[in-house]
């Protein structure tokens, strides 16, 4: 199943390290590790193989893939024999990536968008494409009527105005061309119910948002330690030191904004209750692209006693994030085969701010229930939302034949299943 | 169901924490903070009530209880408030507790520990008695025939040798009396073939081993991220400082040993491979109660870039022990009413070196899976674990009718029910 | 030498601590731990007895010194016994803690304040008072052609303007009262030009400014070793998260913006440069009295290799001041009896913004020039200003006789003593 | 001043480190971060130019120094840039770095390195040669009574004895070929009184012991932190986890104590007692050259409330080391050619354990005397060792005339100068 991956801002740190890992992968250069589609417990028939996936993609800037590879690897985030070892292959993907369509009115660049898209889907015969948004973060956008339903935004962009973020004009003309969407980034994206009324017209999955490679990974293991063991968060505050693109954007304090939002969600969604203390995010442009964050949390024990925990963490984030990029677009475009549409809520597990609950991911009751809304399906417990993704893996496992060369045919979702056709016809239903 | 508590090292700083901490629950003195079995995901009318709990036990010294109260008071791990409200109470436990036996033989000095536990049950008309043993860290016994089975072993207590180390002779009292057993520390306990055959014979449930309360159970929860997502764990190296008793204890090579070893049985199991690494213990006077531990993690991302991860715990161990203590006392009393024997797999959330498998406890396939002997039901993760916890009580609860007030007298175990009637007839099979 | 220290912010944790210390220092019920001028290389018989202080002060809140110290032993800044010992003289303190006066005009205030003083100062038949501003930050004032020189100054006060910020009304207070003044805070205090003409024209010293006691510190003897050890610093980030009366108080953007200025500085003045990153104060209201700073340091070693330090100040920020708030009042106190007049630059050892430079201080040649501006005289280094402040005890030692009893009347200065005499006559000049 | 710098262990990573930076500098291809005597504050005349150190040494090993040199680069050690750069410098070098003497006996083996020593120096027209130990650290040797005193050394020698642990022959080779001797390493090396009396009669400076680069570094500024604000330390405990060829070796228990010994030296000198706690190495082979270093330090502030502070070094430990024994090449050479005889006190500055005390090593009263003996002359403090250090550099200076070309030819001791003329004639005195 030869697969498209299409990365919005496919010259930037992250796509750049996901397409020269593919390669290295594909080339036996290197080992899968971060790939959590490749440990035992998760590799399926059903994804495409990292193999099989094609990359292109847009960007604003004009730097070539091999001169970004080279930066990244004297900064220490690629090995430096790979770049040089897949020059030929990165020309090769270099074709693929386009610079993005300005110029006229809005409907105009996402028509060109679209017909980008369908272009490199035709050119290499591809059964499907996945856009993913690797794209600097937008601020969070002004709202607009033209965002709560499809209609009434066909008509206002038809009339010529600009009513959508970038990342949202991107999703919309991903649906328009039949292409799933993955949003990496805090940015709107397909996140508009506009959007989620024209993914679910063309029986398009989604989903996002903003890759979950940090501080908050880490924050997603322990507050469920926290609530697990009844202990009282009293104050939860950090600092995240970074460099690099990704952190000279996000010292814009609107950009900031959304992103530290994202941070903190898992631990109120996860407790129960809001600690004390903020994330912060500066940008030190010396850090380069390792980031570092420091955490301290301040609880309660038996009796009130107090403690503490600090942590840093010092990751290169384009490291953390470019294997997730490669799992979300194996995953969705399979999830795409088998015909899921709307947001993916079972891939919790790679975000900050996740799309959807978790209701009927098919988290057990046993993983479930020690936090306050987690009785209620928060699900922002790694532990809940790898037993989500796990379900996830066997019912599209379930849709291929024993010798994985193709699907079953068969309905695969728990009870609803069996209308949920994907759209080219190729997939039978998981309900969502 | 009035439960008796028998707190083998009774005026030691976790007993005496757990003593202080029930009685101030019991009069509405403070929040049950720390205790899982209060979560709302355990509440369970199967597990007596926190009032219900009687105390009493042995200690090798003779420190009053209150005493011990106010200096751990001063050591600012008991809130001095309590223990002055709760001195007349203390006084009362104080009657309780007994000097170790000693001056005969082995066997005798079992009977006379066996009479203690029977006498204080009989005295307070208990239900039910378990023994949890908190007392000083024991080295590694030398092995002995003995051990091996229970024929072996009477016979060569009766001919008047001494091979038992002291917690397994608590454990053969504890079993001779009816009562189950928890083991708090990494000592022997009922940890040999001999006492596993007589708890069978006696229908007793027993649980163990080294209460997981700082270090270890944060690494029972970053060890499965890193596993889940498919990043090498290079080294994982730390250093425990700690004061109070046990600290002087654990500077005790050989002590020290037996700890050390408890915890780092969770790496490896957890991910499935053992990093490079030692996990020291430094007993530091000045530290007292409040133990420091600090971490560093090497770990190996996407394309093999190096990352790491350090961090500082700064908890109060008796505080975080004694809710545990309390924990363990109610479900394996609930555990043995509903007929339960032998090992107690499900609570290996409370424990650094968990006894037996999780192969069939209750653990299900959505969250086993990401390591590598986890697959295989290793079970270190504390998701895992507290999914296996969270299915005990579901079966515990089942045991019990809908009011909360007594037993439906049904069985419930999963398959193999019914025929495991326990010792004193009261209740009913759930399968281990 | 019974010596008057007025505190302004009388109530509050610093000044409540430094009452009570000295308190029990004089009852022989604590050592003098954190006291620099009982250290043997600073003992001098030229400094007030600590026994022999007195304490008065002005606070805007009502709140009792005992009240205020009980919550302070709550909160673990003060120990309990201690509070319960004092209760008696505390309330003798109590009776010299004035309201602020308030209602009329500035130049009615500052009359009052200066009744309050020398009234004090009858009362107790003190030889001299010292003011020492602990209260809160004030935020950064507007300039003002009145703060330019004295008699500008003077005209616009008794035309009724309200032109000084309160620490500049406490210190024109002080001088005109004949006290020395000290500024613990960031505070404007005495820092204008007509300030220094009055305490010149009245032969009055003063210090300031911000007291030194937590992550400052630190940075006041790493950065001097990344600087005699020739290691370039690259970043310098930091996160302070503190509670309590203060914390609350920096949280708002001005006063932050003085409080975050002063804490910078010295790693510029050290160093030589300015490394990148910046620190953050945070209010945190569950960490109250005692901080946690985090710092990162990256520095380049030799051919540019990239390293990295970090660490945790877990510090009492009001145990930290007390002691220096006391060895504060004695020193200027008998720098005003030597005769000492204008910026006390040798007292740069207390403070993150030192007043004046070190140029005649008493810093040797060998200690000064491994950085920069260090070259030119910043003496922002805690070693050089330790060397400054012990040449500054000797020159006071060098004006009492042998036997501690008095004065010798000789002069003390280097050169260009002999002329500054004091403004009651009682001392003999140091040149400062 | 062309000047020899004769490497014991010149293949070791810290010897090709320092071969490769030097040889950088000549070729302006770095700057010479990391070398003190480059700090405008030590610049000066007396010491030979960087560019005019010539290389040699020994090693019992054969990887030939450009072997060496990428394998550092690629452990991130040295830019790989430079050792391309100067490849041709290096296989230049390569043929003066021999094998050691092996075989016969120990008098022989001196015998053989002392030729190797004066060819070298003949081969090169060398104005001095200084030998600097960077090899393995040696366990600590068995005492004999040859140590003691040079006449029973040599006999003991003559007899066919080994009874020197190899550093100590190195040093008799070094003395009696005329060359000034530096131990970079905590063994023996010249600190036998019958070494002692060697370089005594050969009229030779010695200095030593035990670099100090990381974790020790940051101690000597701390430490004397807390002194001069006289806080209670009342733990100090740490853990070094290193990898690399030294870390392998001092996970021998024998090395380990030698330099766990050298590291506590500067806490109970700079305070005045020593705290609890230890300094605990730790050999973790992934860890590599970068060495990761973690302290916690508890302390007592005013009324002794208790505090924390931890830290987290991270440093690459050749790339700290190879410029200070550039450094101590040229400040040997220099202070040899100025006539300084028998052991260097006032480079404390780089040592861990340094020889002799600096009563007379010009620190200033001022920068004395805040611990305990520091007052009578520790000199541990890192800004007391600056200052003494400085001190130094100002007496060389003072012997070369003020073009630079040459010496004065004047004596420079402050008392007892004159007499004190080096063994060559070409140095005048300067008394230690
Ligand atoms: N790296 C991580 O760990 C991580 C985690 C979560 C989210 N993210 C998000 O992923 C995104 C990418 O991060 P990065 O480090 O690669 O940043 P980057 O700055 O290196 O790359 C972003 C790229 O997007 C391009 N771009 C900007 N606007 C565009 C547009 N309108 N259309 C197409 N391309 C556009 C830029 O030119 C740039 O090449 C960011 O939004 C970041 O917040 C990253
Ligand atoms: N606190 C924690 O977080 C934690 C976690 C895991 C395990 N543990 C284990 O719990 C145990 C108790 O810890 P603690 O801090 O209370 O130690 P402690 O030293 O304060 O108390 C131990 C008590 O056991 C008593 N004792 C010794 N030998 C005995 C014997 N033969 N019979 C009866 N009593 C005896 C001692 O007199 C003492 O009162 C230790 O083994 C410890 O390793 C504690
Ligand atoms: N604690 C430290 O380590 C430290 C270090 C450097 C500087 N400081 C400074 O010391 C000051 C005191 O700190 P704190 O923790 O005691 O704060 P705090 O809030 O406990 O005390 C300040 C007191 O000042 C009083 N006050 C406010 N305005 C006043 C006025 N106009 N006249 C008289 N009193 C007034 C308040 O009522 C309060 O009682 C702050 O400015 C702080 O920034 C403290
Ligand atoms: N790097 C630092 O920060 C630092 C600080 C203080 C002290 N030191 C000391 O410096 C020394 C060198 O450290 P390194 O990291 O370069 O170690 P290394 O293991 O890389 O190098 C030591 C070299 O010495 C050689 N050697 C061993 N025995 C010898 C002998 N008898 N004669 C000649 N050569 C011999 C070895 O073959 C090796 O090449 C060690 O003793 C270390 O403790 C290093
Ligand atoms: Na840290
Ligand atoms: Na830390």
């Amino acid at each position: 199943m030869r697969t498209g991956v299409w990365l919005v801002g496919a010259r930037g740190s992250v796509a750049t390290t996901s397409i020269v890992g593919a390669l290295a992968l594909r080339a036996g250069l290197a080992e899968p590790t971060g790939c959590v589609t490749e440990l035992p417990a998760l590799r399926s028939a059903a994804l495409p193989a990292l193999g099989d996936l094609v990359f292109g993609g847009h960007d604003v800037v004009a730097t070539p893939l091999v001169k970004k590879a080279e930066a990244l690897a004297a900064a220490g985030v690629l090995p430096p024999r790979l770049v040089t070892a897949l020059a030929e292959e990165l020309a090769g993907v270099e074709r693929e990536v386009r610079p993005v369509p300005t110029g006229g009115r809005q409907a105009g660049t996402i028509a060109a968008i679209t017909a980008d898209l369908t272009g490199f889907r035709a050119r290499h015969g591809l059964d499907r494409v996945v856009m993913v948004n690797v794209s600097t973060t937008e601020p969070v956008p002004p709202t607009h009527p033209g965002h709560a339903d499809l209609a009434t935004l066909t008509a206002v962009l038809e009339a010529g105005q600009a009513v959508l973020p970038p990342s949202a004009g991107y999703a919309f003309a991903a649906f328009t061309a039949g292409c799933a969407y993955v949003d990496f980034t805090p940015s709107t994206g397909a996140r508009l119910p506009a959007l989620a009324e024209l993914a679910a017209r063309e029986r398009l999955p989604y989903a996002g948002h903003d890759g979950k490679t940090g501080e908050t990974l880490v924050k997603s293991v322990l507050a469920p330690m926290f609530a697990m063991r009844n202990l009282r968060v009293r104050t939860w505050s950090g600092v995240n030191l970074l460099g690099g693109g990704d952190g000279a954007n996000l010292a814009e304090p609107a950009a900031n904004a959304a992103k530290a939002a994202s941070k903190q969600r898992v631990l109120g969604e996860t407790l129960g209750y809001v600690p004390q203390g903020t994330t912060r995010i500066e940008y030190v442009e010396d850090i380069g692209d390792f980031k570092t964050a420091w955490d301290l949390v301040t609880f309660s024990g038996f009796l009130g006693i107090p403690m503490r925990m600090e942590f840093t963490w010092h990751g290169c984030d384009s490291a953390l994030a470019a294997p997730l990029v490669l799992d979300l677009a194996r995953l969705t475009a399979a999830a795409h085969v088998a015909g899921r549409t709307g947001p993916l809520t079972e891939l919790g597990f790679f975000f900050k701010d996740p799309l959807g609950s978790v209701a009927d991911s098919g988290a057990t009751a046993e993983t479930e229930g020690f936090g306050g809304v987690a009785e209620t399906g928060g699900g922002h417990a790694l532990a809940e939302q790898w037993a989500a993704l796990r379900g996830l893996v066997r019912r599209l496992d379930a849709t291929v034949g024993r010798d994985g060369t193709g699907h079953t045919g068969d309905a695969c979702g728990r009870d609803e299943a069996g209308d949920a056709v994907g759209r080219d016809g190729a997939g039978d239903a998981i309900a969502a």
